[in-house]
């Protein structure tokens, strides 16, 4: 069958369209949903003025930094005004405003749903788990489907429009800087209501979660929405974005044909991904066990086997190279196994969570000590991975010719990422049932339904650590591909530029043992570890803020403690403490981020970036496993004691893994997946900056 | 002038045979001092005895490993017997093995020395503190001459007698296994113990540090000496030896008369930094205002003036080049300033500390998040340090011609390390006088004599810090030297082997996008990181069997806890379950580590490793920066909250403060200065193994 590149690109739209399509329709059923109780109805208000609040204020922060940046890129990207022609440079300032509004709009789109179907989902609990469970999980679907739709169109747009993968690279800056600002923000934001509420509610007065006397109880469930909603949305966005992109530089740099088949095949393989996340999703339905892990983990099962069908289809049918198709199937692979390795180390099934919930019974340095310990090990088997299948990608596919290994491990991040509307919604699904927990708590909706939230929110934070190593997993593949197309743009603009004879290219290796090189590397390094501290310590101070606010409230606020009728806190106060802080925190650690990358740059030139983005890979591949998988981990040792085990709630092991879930919340909702973003704003900063470097180095 | 590089080797056996009369005569002016409290001589017995079981048992373990391992290399290496002749393989043997004794002794005198310092300088301590710190300090310098002098006396005769720098790279890979082995188990015990006797004794039953009441004390204090003098004697035994090793495989690989020169250079400079330490060492006093602090700062800093000194005039003396010195003095100069960042991190009278602190008033998860965070930024300065210092070794000395560059680079880690007789000195002097506080309290020298204790062993853990900093930073740039070396290997392995064209090289780069590098370097970053968990899994089983043990013995001996005159605690099970228990842990972290770099070996042959070491390099600096500057860190805020800040004793902030130590003992003690020898014995298999890899790896 004969389809032209453009033909694909169109099909790829379309597929983009039918996800909208399908993301409005069950946007709509969610809506439908009955909701009767006006105590929950003005619950559920309260917390969708405060996620919109924030998400305004942030934005309009944002919208100055983007201001900023366009205004820079119209100077000087993709080639300096005084060196390029000024219609390239405006299309890339397009390009970039366009990825910093479809960023924006995923997320903005998850809260407007997420607000709608926590309430409808605590209704829905009423009459029991499954129709709650399919009204989160489609909730969730709606951001999932929104998510994977706009980034494809929004790729397939500006390649179309533009023709020039560059431009697409600026897309994916927009993207990506936006997710970095809005999954640092969001990411504060909520873990300093979480910390707040848990520490002085639960620990300090002994109240359960939820409790509506709690000053901040409705800022934590603000926080659930604008950090595990919107900044998950806009940093899968930016992964999926991101990923797409480096496939397309690097396809694009092929001569001639070759390159038109290269870009069919990642539009090809992004559009099927997208169709069979459809089908994943269209097909969930809760088990007869009525199981909402098994629930979640099969639709992503079947989306995985739907999409591996369907490639191999569209391979045989298309005519294109089973080789790529191996490169994409190893990525899958290999994301499933990341998958499944963290969940060994997160379940509270298994050895890892047991082992610190009994070592908790010796006080909260053991279960700080073997947490700790056991997420270093966790980084294990997931870097291997990720090591193997880079290495297996570029050998299946670097006998078609050279470039096509390079090609072949974005390939391979793209296979990793193609079920990534499952997994966006599977990770949307788990704030909601959080959220709906706390609604049927505060509404008062009884223990019977507080159980059936209690055990879709559960299975929540199960799924959540595959997903999270999935995104992990991408983003370091991701990584390494636009250390590829950080090359090739060097290349390509030192031609440009005429710094190099025709048919020579200026960098042909990273030698670890140039000391430039060298330089870059180690330098990359320390980077996430600073990026991840100024987060950390944007929520310690924050936290330390809101705690002075929550103990002023129930001194000053008479009858609060007691829950006397008609006494209400001032929830807004702790909303607007939390969203403050963060805007004032968001900023810092990523512009350090960003200037450090021009920084070495502008001393070391290409070679010296060439390690730093090797560096920055390494040490942030390392920390985000660590901290999302001691997260995962110390908060379902918590719960594993909270289950009746090592003497049970109350006890001296209790308050131990309390100590552990209260450190996790931060690395794993705040640092960890925030470094994901990180390094890929870094890789895309670095790549557009190329021939700034190439011209202006010190050395 | 004109000396032979023969007569430089005489020269520095020569300074090394001084340093070890010096240390002869100090060690017999520290046993002159007196000491009459029969209670203290009881005491200082128990602990000398169990110090010296301790090591026994672990020697006897190890030197069954170093058996296995010299059969190996007789069959071997440097080529295996079938391409080699059979002497040289004997030579690389009998070095291995020389390194291993070499080592073990070190350890053995330290342990010696300072287990007959610690009694004399707490009866010292009576008639003030000047008196009790020359005794600690003394006690400090015998280690440190002996491990210095012994070190360059090894190095410089396995080269006179073999003259072969592959031997030296067999010597140190002697040194280095055994240090590995003897920092993991030393580590492992004194935080055991350590943990194990606050937690019990302090934590639960409220008593002071020390309490004899308490069966873990000796075992406590028996750490000290196992673990921070003679495990510290050896990780520094291991660097020193590492760096001169590194330097001379490049120096011989140089052709004809630069060879030569370079070798002369290598033995002028370390020979020269050894006689600066003797004169750092004999000219330290404490001053009229009985800072100890200062005092030992001082001596450090005349050391450096010394050294620099000296080596300027060598250099002019001796015709070396000036280039050469200049790297060298680089690495000192980086070396100053990554301990004056580190102790900026963990000194108590600047933020970082007081903020922990402060943050501790909220509660434990608060002290963990403050201090993880500094931890990680505090890795910043240290790594542009190391970054920066390579980069300019490299660039100063590559005008000299091909190979010079890296050569520099291993000149600036032998300068880094060049005051390392000091360092060790100012290091084992901690562990002398935390002993001494210890049988000041038991033996009931008074509150008075605890408190000169108490001042002397704080200016200990001041220090520590510095000193940490150095040996970190000398270890990074020796691992990256070391890379250099492995390449030479390769290269020379080759040519011998006839496997490339008489001329070429078989490995000229190692390029971070060759995806078999990149394979090695993404799992060489899991390697410290399971390593270091293994360890700390290591403590945390260990210690929880410890204080099942102390509940025991409070259980069920009558009297032991209201200390009913002439009732004892079992010491001796104590201290037997932190030596069964270290030495049951001490191998399998060693042997993954090993193991990985041969199976990496095997899969991806030469590429592989330099990715491999290099991963090693940059997640290994990350931890080990992050866990001993953690640990530090949140030693000194428990003290600062102890000084009557936030609450002082006794209050929420100090019992959250001590959980920031407790997680923070085995980050400093076992983990983050363990991860120094195993990136070294790591680099060194790798060069070893060289020969193999390159015949018979898979891909």
């Amino acid at each position: 069958m004969e389809i032209t590149t453009q033909g694909i690109q169109v099909a790829a739209i379309l597929i983009s369209a039918l996800a909208l399509g399908v993301a409005a329709w069950l946007y709509t059923w969610v809506k439908s949903q009955p909701s009767s109780n006006p105590r929950i109805a003005e619950i559920g208000e309260y917390i969708r003025s405060g996620a919109n609040t924030f998400l305004r204020r942030e934005y309009s922060v944002l919208a100055r930094f983007t201001l900023v940046v366009a205004l820079l890129i119209l100077v000087f990207l993709p080639r300096p005004i005084w060196h390029g022609d000024m219609a390239r440079n405006i299309w890339m300032a397009v390009s970039y405003v366009f990825g910093t509004i479809l960023s924006a709009l995923a997320g903005k789109i998850g809260i407007q749903v997420a607000t709608i179907a926590n309430v409808k989902a605590a209704e829905a609990a009423r009459k029991g788990i499954e129709p709650s469970f399919m009204t989160a999980f489609r909730g969730g679907a709606v951001m999932g489907l929104a998510v994977v739709g706009t980034s494809l169109l929004g790729v397939a747009a500006v390649l179309m429009l533009t023709g020039d993968a560059t431009s697409v690279l600026g897309f994916s800056f927009g993207a990506s800087s936006l997710a970095l600002f809005a999954k640092a923000g969001g990411g504060i934001f909520t873990k300093t209501a979480d910390i707040s509420a848990d520490l002085v509610g639960k620990v300090e007065m002994g109240m359960e979660e939820d409790d509506a006397r709690n000053p901040a109880v409705i800022a934590d469930n603000v926080g659930d929405n604008v950090g595990d909603v919107a900044g998950m949305g806009a940093d899968l966005f930016d992964s999926n974005v991101a990923s797409t992109a480096a496939a397309l530089v690097m396809a694009t740099s092929f001569a001639g044909a070759a390159s038109d088949a290269a870009v069919k095949m990642v539009f090809a393989y992004a559009g099927v991904g997208l169709l069979s996340s459809i089908i994943g999703i269209a097909t969930a339905r809760m088990g007869k066990d009525g199981d909402p892990s098994k629930a979640l983990n099969s639709s992503t099962y079947v989306t995985t086997a739907v999409f591996g069908v369907l490639t191999a289809a569209a391979t045989a049918l298309l005519g294109m190279e089973w080789r790529i198709w191996g490169a994409t199937a190893i990525g899958l692979l290999v994301g499933t196994i990341i998958g499944i390795t963290s969940d060994y180390f997160t379940n509270d099934a298994k050895p890892p969570v047991r082992e610190v919930a009994k070592a908790s019974g010796s006080g909260p340095a053991f279960t700080i000590l073997a947490g700790f310990s056991y997420a270093l090990l966790s980084s294990l088997p997931a870097l291997i991975g990720i090591a193997l299948s880079a290495m297996l990608a570029y050998n299946i596919c670097a006998p078609l010719g050279e470039g096509y290994g390079m090609f072949g491990i974005s390939m391979a991040a793209l296979g990793m990422l193609s079920i990534v509307g499952m997994v966006i919604s599977n990770d949307a699904y788990g704030p909601i049932v959080d959220n709906s927990r706390g609604l049927a708590e505060m509404g008062g909706l009884g223990e019977k339904v507080i159980r059936v939230a209690d055990e879709l929110d559960s299975a929540g934070n199960t799924v959540k650590a595959v997903t999270k190593g999935f995104s992990i997993g991408a983003a370091g593949l991701t990584v390494i591909a636009l250390l590829g197309a950080f090359r090739s743009e060097v290349n390509t603009a030192a031609a440009e530029l005429g710094l190099v004879e025709a048919g020579t290219s200026l960098l042909s290796t990273f030698d670890i043992m140039d000391p430039t090189v060298f330089f870059g590397l180690i330098v990359g390094v320390a980077v996430p570890a600073v990026f991840s501290a100024m987060l950390m310590l944007g929520v310690d101070r924050n936290a330390q803020r809101m705690v002075e606010e929550i103990h002023r409230q129930f001194r000053t606020i008479a009858g609060l403690r007691d829950g006397k009728p008609g006494v209400k806190p001032d929830y807004d106060k702790c909303i607007d403490i939390a969203t403050t802080g963060a805007l004032r925190e968001l900023i810092p650690a990523g512009v350090v981020a960003i200037l450090s990358t021009v920084a070495v740059g502008m001393i070391g030139g290409a070679p010296a970036i060439g390690g730093f983005l090797t560096g920055n890979i390494t040490s942030g591949l390392l920390l985000a496993l660590l901290m999302s998988n001691a997260g995962g981990l110390w908060d379902n040792a918590k719960k594993y004691v909270e289950a009746g085990n090592h003497g049970g709630k109350g006890s001296p092991a209790h308050k131990a893994a309390v100590v552990g879930d209260t450190v996790g919340d931060p690395f794993k909702d705040t640092a960890g997946p925030s470094i994901n973003t990180q390094i890929t704003v870094v890789s895309l900063v670095a790549s557009l900056l190329a021939v700034i470097f190439i011209q202006f180095s010190i050395f």
